[in-house]
C-alpha cells in the first residue's frame, strides 16, 4: 500500500477540527442519511485520465505534473504499472469506483488490432485489480478527440474510414467496459460538431451521429451488456461548437433519432457553466425528462471562458447538486465521477490526494445540509404553496388537457385582478444559508 | 404622405453612389435575384413597438425619442392616431410587412373587457390602413411579458388566475392576427423561465406551458386561422433563465410534448448570439428541422450581455442569413421583421429612416452576395467533396441504417490509415471575402 | 416605529437556530472580532435609491413594488415622507449608515433652481432624522445619469450646456454631502463613456472629465468638505463602453490626470465580474495602490451579462470581501453599502427586510471566518514561505532596484535547476472550507 | 525558391477577379494611399512560432500540422533548416517582417550556457538570411511561459532562481534583437498573473515585475539597443489573472512604476476582445496615451473565451485599425505582426499560404477603405460638430482649466434646457458601409 505513494496514509475520518491535510473532515463512508449510507448516495469515481494521465500542460506550455512511477513510454508494461499506482490510489482514498477512456489506459498501437491486443493486456489487469481491491467500474468510454485522424470528427467525421475506426474503437470500449462490468458507458462527442459551418454539412453529420450510436445499442444488446448508454453535453471547446452543446441539444437530439430510450446524460458542472447554465438547471433539465444518468463532478470558473475542471469545493454547487439526485431517488447505476484535475502548479503526487479529499468532503457536507433542507421543509413546501392555485377544479382541468382558451377567457373577463406573493427569493436564499 | 414625418422623402433607389441618407443604395424591390424580386424574398416587416412605442429607454433612465405625433396619453385615440403615423412610415420606407404585440396598437384598460374593445377599435384602423396603402400584417403577438401580473410567468405563471388572463389575451390577439389576415402568430416566452429555481417547480411550468400552446392551436383550428405559429427562442433577460432558451430548447420541448407539427420557430439574431450561438447555427439548426419559420433580423454586440437589438448592418452576418434563406426556398410565410431599436442617444424621428435604411440595404446586399456565392459554386463544391466517402457503399449502408459495428470494425482493421485533407477553413473564408 | 412597515419588528439577534425570518442570526453590533466591535467593522449602509426609488422595473416590464407609503407624485410633501420611511427602515434593521443620490432624495423640478430648492428642502428633513435617529451619512452623490440630457455623457457630454448642468449639480450635491456630514462623495460615470467610437472624440472626452473632476476637488477644498472622494469602477451598461470601467482603468486616468491624490475607489462586485474580475481581484488592485475607499455589497450572477445587484449571500466572496478589508485595517470613512435590490417578484416591504437581513448575517459570519482563517495562519504562512527565496540577499538587491540583468544571468547560468514546490490552490481550498 | 513549398509560386497580385487562390486580389506593395505605398503602411510580418512552430495542437488533441521540412528533432541542424524554410516562406508571400521567441528559433538545451550557444547558431544563419533575403526582424522577444519553470509565473515568480533564469534569458533575447537589427522587442507575460489570490502576494510580484522591466531597459541603455520596448496586454489564459489584463492596466502598471517613457503596447485583436473591449477601444485607448507602438493582427471568436487566434479577415475590424493607424500616421518602427495560426485541420503547408494571403489582402483593403473614408471626411465633420459648444469661451476656459464649479454652475441656472442633436450612430454605421 505504500509502494508509490509513500508519504500518504490510507484517507481516514477525523472530524471537522482536524488540522490533517490527509484526512476527512465530513466524509464517512458509513454514515446514514435519508436511510441510506454516505458510501451508497456518492458513488464517488476516480477520472483514470486525470489521476495517471493528465501531464498539467496547458496551451502555453507543456505538463509539469511528477510521476515517479511512469517511465514515460509508450508500452504496455508501463500502462500496467500504472493500474497498479491508481488502484494503490483508489484504496488510500477510499473512492469505489472509477471511469476510463480506452486510450487512457492502454497505448495507441500502430494498428488498431495491435491497440486492442493492449488493451486487452491491460484490462486483464485491471480487472485483477478490480477483484484484489473491490474496487468497480462506473463507466468506460472510447478516446475518439486526441489523436489527429479525428481532428474533423470522429462519428460526425466527413471521412467514412475515419467513422469506421471510431466505430471499431466504440465497439471494443464497450466489449471491454461490459468485461469490468461497468455501470454504463459515456459517449462525448468531444470532437463532434464544426470549426466553421462553411466547410460543414450539419444536418449530414448529425444523420451519421444518430446510425452511430444506434450501431452501438444494437451492438449492446447483441453482447448482453446491461450498464446504461449515458450522453455527455459540452457546448464548445475545442470546437467552435459542438453538437451535445446543452442538455436541451442532447435530448433534442435523442428524440429526433428515436434514441432516447436507450440513452441518459452525464452532466458536468463546468460544462453546464460553459454553456451558459447552472449546474442546477442543467441536472434539472435532465432529470425532469428521467435522464439523469450519472455526473461528472468538478468546478468551472464563470469568468474563465474554458473548461477549468476545478475540483469542486464550492458548497452552494455541491448542494444544488445533491438536493437534485436526494429528489430523484439516487443515482445508482450513475455516480459521482471527479472530472476534475489539479492546477499545473499543483504538480505534485500530494496534490492528488488533497484535491480528492476537498471534492469528498465537500460532497459529504452538501449531502448533509441537502437532507436537513429537505427535513426542516420550509423551502419545499413554499414552493408548493406557490401553485396552490391549479390545485383547484380549472387548474386540474387545464393540467389535464380538458380546458380551452375560451374556458380561461370567462374566468379573465370575470375575475379579480390577479393577486402574485412575493417570489421570496431573498427570503429562500437566507434559508439556504442557514444550513450551510 | 408628409403629415407626420414633413422632412422625409419617400426612400428610393438611387444606387451605391449616391451620398442622400435618405435613399436605398442597394435596395431596388424589383431587382431580380434568382429568379425572383427582391421584394419576394426579403419580405421587410416593421416592428410596430420599435418604431411606434420604444421610448428609448434604458435601465439607467428614462425614454429620449421624439414623437411629435403623440400626446403621451394612454387614449383609443392617441393609439388611432400612432396608427397613422406608422403607415406613413411604411409608405415611405417602402416596408410592406408589419407586426405588432396587442398592447402596442392599443391601450391596455382597466378591464380585460375594456382592453378587447379598445383593440377592436385600434384594429379597425389597422385593416383599413393596410386596405389602403397595400401592406400586410407579417405576424401578431400579444404582450405577456410587461404588466406586473406577469412579473412570475404567463403561460408559466404559478398562478392560474394570471393563467388565465394570458390565455385570453392570446385568444384575443390570435383573432386580431386572423381578422388582418396575419401571415403568422408569434409566441415569444418573455417571461416564461425563472429567477430562481429555489422557487420553482419547473416541471410543473413547462406543463403548463404546453397546455397553454395546445389550447392555442386548438383555438386557432376552430376559428380557422391558417397563419403559422411562431416559438422565439432567447435565453436569458428579463430572467435567469428562460425555457425557450435556443432553437435545440424549442425544439426539444415541441418534441416532448406532442407539438412540433403545429409550430415553426422565429429566429433572432441578437438571441442567437445572448445564446452562445452563431445566427447561421440557430437558422441551419431551426432550417434542418424543418423550422425554420421567421427571422427577427437585428444585431447583438457579442461583447454585451444582454439584447442591444441594434439594427442589422453587418454584411457577414447578413450573407450567412440570406445563405440559409436561399437554400431552404424562401421564408414564406415568414419575413425579415427589424426587431431592432435606435440607440438611446439617436432619438430623432429621422434616426428611424436611416436606422430601417440600412437594415434594408445591407439585406439588399447580403442577397445578391449570397446569390453570388451559390452561383460560384466553389464553396458548395469542396463541401460535397469533403464528404464524397461516404456516397460509396459502405456510407450509404450506414446511412440507411443497414450497417453494424461490426461492419465498419472489419473496414478499420483493414484500411490503411485515413488521409484527412485539409478542412480548408482560410480558404473558404478567402472566398467569401471575395463576395463582399 | 410601526408607522410605515406595521408588520415588521425591530430586527435583533437571535443566533444561528432560530427560524424568524425577521432576526438575526449572525450579526450582534456589539460582538468583538480582532478588538473592535462589528458595527465598527461592518459599517452597513442602506442605498435610498434602492430602498425607497426601486420600482422594481426592468427593460421588459414596469415596477411591482408595493409602497403604500408613495402617493407616486413627484412633490416635495411625497419626497420627505420618503425620508420617513426610509429612517424607519434604518431603526428596524439596525443599519446605521445610508447612501443616496440628489434626486433620489428630492424630485427634479422644472429647473435647476427649483430643483436644488426642493433638494434643500429635503436634505433639512434628512438632517432631522439623522439627529433623532443616530444615523450618518456615508456617502453622497449626484445622479447625472437618468435624465435624458445626459443620455450622451454628462461630464463627457459632447454639449458644453449639459456639462455645466451636470456640474452645478454636481456642485449642489457636494455641498449637501458637506452639511449632512457625509463620510464621502461618489462619482459614478453611468453615462462617461460611448455607445460608438465612431460618433466619439475619447480624448477630448477624457480630458473634460478631469477638469470636471479637478474643479469638484477644489470646491471641495473651498467649501472645507474634508469627506473622501470615491470613483467607482464598472465597464459597461447602460454604455458599450464606460471610462471608468476597472479599477486599474480608474487608477490609470487618476494618475495620468493628477488626480490620484485626491481619490480613492468605490469598489462594487457586480461591476468587479461584469468587467471579468473577481471582488477580491479588484479589492486587491484597489489596496495595493492605498485606493481602497468604500464597498458596495451586493452580488452579480456571472451567468447574466448586465448588473443583477442581487443582496451579497455568498459566503466565499463575502470571505474574499473581509480579508481585503482586515487586511487594510478597517475601510473608514467608507463602508459596506447593500447597492442591490430584490427581485421583480420579490415586491412586497417585508422583502427588503428579508433582503438586508440576509446581506447584514452573510457579511458578519464572513467577518468572523475571515478572523479566524488569520488568526489560524496557515494561508498566510504558505504564501510567505512561497515568497521565502526573495528574503535573502539577491532578492533584496532586485528589490531594491540595485540588481542588473548581468547578476542575474550570473546565478543563472550557475544555479541548478530551480526547484517549484507545489502552488498548493488545492490545498489552501480545503483549508477555507474549513473555516465556512 | 522551391526547396520547401514546391507546389505554391511567388504570390502575386492578380486583382479582384482572380480565382487563384495563390494570389492577392487588393495587396498590391507598391500602390500608393494617403502618399505611401502599401508596403510602407502595412509592415506584415509572419509570426515564426505559428508559421514555422505550431504543431496545430489543442487541449484535447496533439499537433496536426505536415511539416515535411521537420525531423522532429531538438536539434540545431534542424533548427536552422527551418530557418531556410521560414525565408522561402516569406519570399513567397512577399512579407518583409518577422518575429521570433527565442526558443522558436532555436532549441533550449540542458543548460542555459547551451542554449544561449545555440541561439547563437541559429541567430547567425538569420542574419545571413536576413542579409540574402532583404527581410527584417520586426521584433524579438523571449519564450517565458512554456517551460515548466514557469508554471509559477517568470518576472512574477515566487521562487527567485526562476526570475534569475527570466532575466538571464531576457538580456539573452535583446542582445540577439539587437543583433538582429530589430525594431523593438515585446514583453508577453504569458504566465505574469495567477491561478488563484490564496496563494499569490499581488503586491509583492508587480514589484518584481517592475524591477525586471527596470532593469531590462538599463540593459538596453548599456547594449545601445535602440529598438522600441513593448508590452503585450492580454487578459487571463493560461491563468485566471494576468497582470497585464489590457491596454489601461499595462498603462496604469508602467506610470506606477515610473516605466512610461520606455514603453509602448503591443495591441492583438483577440486580446481585445477576451478583455471584453473592441480592438478599436483597445487602439484608441493606447494610441490617445501616445503608446500605441506595434500590432498583432489576428482575429478571435467573441463567442468563444479563449484565444483562437484566426487569422484577421473582418473587414470591419480591419478598418477600425487602420483607421486608428492612418489617425496617429503611422506605426513605424512597428507593423502588423500576423499572430494568428491556422484552424487544427488545416494542416497542410498550403493553408499556410491561403492564411496569410487572406490577411494581407483584408488589411490591404482595409486601408484603401480607411483611407476614402477619411477622404470622404463626412465621419469626421460630424463628430467636429457634435463637440462644437466647447469651441466657444467657456469651453475653452474649461479645456484649459481655468474654470469653477460655480462658473458653470451660473450658466447652468440661466440656460434653456440643452438641445441635444442626435448622436447619430445608425447614420454613422450606413456611411461606413457605403466604403465597404
Amino acid at each position: 500500500m505504500n509502494e508509490f505513494f509513500p508519504g500518504v496514509p490510507r484517507i481516514s475520518y477525523e472530524g471537522p477540527s482536524t488540522k490533517n491535510s490527509f484526512a476527512f473532515r465530513h466524509y464517512q463512508p458509513g454514515e446514514k442519511v435519508e436511510g441510506k449510507t454516505m458510501h451508497e448516495h456518492l458513488r464517488f469515481a476516480a477520472a483514470y485520465w486525470h489521476v495517471m494521465r493528465n501531464p498539467l500542460s496547458d496551451p502555453f506550455g507543456p505538463g509539469t505534473a511528477l510521476m515517479p512511477w511512469d517511465d514515460g513510454s509508450n508500452s504496455v508494461a508501463n500502462a500496467k504499472q500504472r493500474v497498479r499506482v491508481f488502484f494503490e490510489f483508489l484504496e488510500k482514498t477510499g473512492i469505489d469506483f472509477y471511469c476510463f477512456h480506452d486510450r487512457d489506459v492502454a497505448p495507441e498501437m500502430d494498428s488498431l488490432a495491435e491497440s486492442n491486443r493492449a488493451l486487452d493486456e491491460v484490462v486483464h489487469v485491471l480487472a485483477a485489480e478490480q477483484e484484489r481491491a473491490g474496487k468497480k467500474l462506473l463507466w468506460g468510454t472510447a478516446c475518439l478527440f486526441s489523436h489527429p485522424r479525428y481532428a474533423q470528427g470522429a462519428a460526425t467525421s466527413p471521412s467514412l474510414p475515419v467513422f469506421a475506426h471510431a466505430a471499431a474503437q466504440v465497439k471494443k470500449a464497450i466489449e471491454v467496459t461490459h468485461r469490468l462490468g461497468g455501470g454504463g458507458y459515456v459517449f462525448w462527442g468531444g470532437r463532434e460538431g464544426y470549426s466553421t459551418l462553411w466547410n460543414t454539412d450539419m444536418k449530414r453529420e448529425l444523420d451519421h451521429l444518430a446510425a452511430f450510436l444506434h450501431m452501438a445499442v444494437a451492438w449492446k444488446k447483441e453482447i448482453g451488456f446491461t450498464g446504461r448508454f449515458f450522453i455527455e453535453p459540452k457546448p464548445r471547446e475545442p470546437s467552435t461548437h459542438q453538437y451535445d452543446s446543452d442538455a436541451a441539444a442532447c435530448l433534442n437530439f435523442l428524440r429526433e433519432y428515436g434514441l432516447l430510450d436507450e440513452f441518459a446524460l452525464n452532466i458536468e458542472t463546468n460544462h453546464a457553466t460553459l454553456a451558459g447554465h447552472t449546474m442546477r438547471h442543467e441536472l434539472t433539465v435532465a432529470a425532469n425528462a428521467g435522464k439523469l444518468g450519472s455526473i461528472d463532478a468538478n468546478r468551472g470558473d464563470e469568468l474563465i471562458g474554458w473548461d477549468t475542471d476545478q475540483f469542486p469545493t464550492n458548497l452552494y454547487v455541491a448542494v444544488d447538486v445533491m438536493l437534485v439526485v436526494l429528489g430523484m431517488g439516487g443515482l445508482q447505476p450513475g455516480g459521482l465521477n471527479f472530472d476534475a484535475k489539479r492546477r499545473r502548479e499543483s504538480h505534485t503526487p500530494e496534490d492528488l490526494f488533497h484535491a480528492h479529499i476537498g471534492g469528498m468532503d465537500t460532497f459529504a457536507r452538501a449531502l448533509k445540509i441537502a437532507a436537513a433542507l429537505r427535513a426542516d421543509g420550509r423551502i419545499a413546501d413554499f414552493v408548493k404553496a406557490r401553485y396552490a392555485t391549479w390545485d383547484a377544479e380549472l387548474g386540474q382541468k387545464v393540467e389535464r388537457g380538458r380546458a380551452t382558451l375560451a374556458d380561461l377567457e370567462k374566468l379573465a373577463l370575470s375575475q379579480p385582478a390577479p393577486n402574485l406573493p412575493s417570489g421570496g427569493q431573498e427570503y429562500l436564499e437566507n434559508i439556504v444559508n442557514d444550513f450551510l
